[in-house]
């Protein structure tokens, strides 16, 4: 992480800041001697310039604003909610402070939050993507700006930055192997994103476990649903009530469809285990207590959050190179009363 | 909200920081020909010297980062993620953005977010303030520093600022009629905190339905749980094996003591709602699903939410008054299956 240019560029940075080259020095090294709006002037301009200051290289703490952003989806969601409880665990540790942001889901929105907070108001970014991003240029700025960032369940495959996720392939494959073992003849996969790599993920461990059990034409049994509330629930009735393809077994990929899923199933008549088999991707700590109890694809949401923010936190305070780190927490099935009898 | 110093002040402000009188009148004015670095240095100071400027008087506009911060004790709440939901829906039409900041309750912890934003990063503070508050110095100090402050649900009583609440004796009230016009006889009030002002006046709507109801020492039946996991559910469980006072009907003031609640009914075999029947404080979207089904108390936590942005956005664009400005939004009871066969 080393600069060949950084000679050049302390003397650009002083001639277009007019300020003297061991001011700009002292400023990048968060020396006491220099005034905070001037440090941010000095650092916001070496971003421009793309400059990685030494200190970074060498190690040396460079926190100037003890603060991390967080940036969600979504709240009302049980991962996210306790993914942010584990980064709160560590960053309290480390002193750091958390500011949460929430896109909607939204890439617009992803776009304008990184815009503002690139500003030097935080020392590193921990992200969770919305299913919206297909381009990434915003997050490779991070990364060419020299911004700590280090992603948490939904990730970026290609920017070079940590990684923590949990195994969904496998998880995607084990759910849709105990609902074929519950001995459902028609089980389908509902999704909201195909862009989503953890949502393309799952989606290949239950195509997978499909053609394992000689079931043809698994993506035929992939539905993308709307988040939409009014499209969400039109398109899960038809669903469930389509005389030539109801299943009988369902791997619902996020947290958000349980409600639609067990509100249709109730109108319907549509009675769970009997009926139909339901098993979701959720945290919900009341997942023991719905009626029937639900059955989950539990993900160590906590950990995850704590091992992002640990990475991060490495990455602020001694420099450490995490461009190719990944850290896999693998998730659980819990089977509960809606795929059980 | 004149301020008679204010010549005075401007001009020791420009001999504090070395700069004109004019500079420092643009910089308040958020001029385009100042830059950020020297206008946050010059707010700064301002606020220091508690000085009002006429620009806020005179109904100008006065943002300066765009931001909103939302101060709140916990996330796994649905009140609470609903009530940003609101928060949301307002400031994104007004074009702010938020920050989320998590007190975990902890007064402290309130204590140091409110310092680190009191520095010019947000344009206003929206907060529902933790239940151990007790002395309220550090809220009061952002009035004193002119920052546009507004309460949502927990408010403080005593600082004159915007307020948006429920009507939470009324809700005390209501839920506690419905348990004893369902032929409760010791009825039960689950509280955490003794301090907050929303739970005192929830207790005092339960005291005065008990009384109306000649039932006598109502204050004996008021519990206070600890929010400690394991002292939570063995008090939970003393409480309802109790050979004297097993309550047969419980108003429970906060949502975090639901699942407690539940799962002590299963592990003693207590079924809801002929044994006990209970009534909770909470705006779960699973309240339906439940088994059985969980009797409300539903709060409007998104109108609150918006409410409470839509006043601060008036104070901080327009300079509106809002010192005496309180908005009740009413809650309602739904009942179901917890508390009606």
């Amino acid at each position: 992480m080393t600069n060949p240019q950084s000679n050049t560029t302390l003397k650009i940075l002083a001639e277009k800041l007019g300020l003297s080259k061991g001011t700009i020095s002292k400023a990048l090294k968060d020396s006491h001697e220099i005034s905070v709006a001037t440090k941010n002037k000095v650092i916001t301009a070496a971003r421009e310039l793309n400059y990685v200051p030494n200190h970074f290289a060498s190690g040396l703490k460079s926190r100037k604003s003890n603060t991390i952003a967080v940036i969600v989806p979504e709240i009302v969601d049980s991962f996210f909610s306790l993914a942010i409880k584990g980064i709160e665990a560590e960053t309290q540790k480390k002193g750091f402070h958390i500011n949460i942001y929430l896109t909607n889901d939204e890439k617009a929105k992803e776009e304008e939050i990184i815009k503002v907070i690139s500003d030097g108001r935080v020392d590193g970014i921990l992200i969770s993507i919305c299913s919206e991003t297909n381009s990434n240029d915003h997050l490779q700025k991070l990364i060419d700006y020299n911004i700590p960032l280090v992603f948490f369940d939904r990730a970026a495959e290609k920017i070079e930055t940590g990684k923590v996720v949990t195994d969904d392939f496998q998880a995607g494959y084990i759910a849709s192997n105990h609902l074929i073992a519950q001995g459902c003849k028609k089980v389908c996969f509902l999704s909201i994103s195909e862009s989503l790599s953890i949502l393309q993920k799952r989606t290949e461990g239950f195509v997978q476990a499909l053609l394992e059990n000689n079931i043809k034409n698994p993506e035929r049994n992939i539905f993308q649903i709307s988040t939409e509330k009014a499209k969400c629930v039109k398109t899960i009735k038809l669903l469930l009530t389509d005389p030539e393809n109801r299943p009988d077994g369902i791997v619902i990929s996020v947290e958000l469809l349980t409600i639609p899923i067990y509100n249709a199933c109730k109108e319907l008549n549509i009675s769970m285990p009997g009926d139909l088999k339901v098993v979701c991707f959720s945290n919900l700590p009341y997942a023991d207590l719905l009626s029937p109890s639900l059955s989950t694809i539990t993900q160590p949401a906590f950990e995850i959050g704590k091992q992002a923010a640990g990475l991060l936190c490495n990455r602020i305070e001694k420099g450490t190179d995490i461009r190719f780190e990944k850290i896999i927490c693998p998730s659980r099935l819990d089977i509960r009363g809606s795929s059980h009898h």
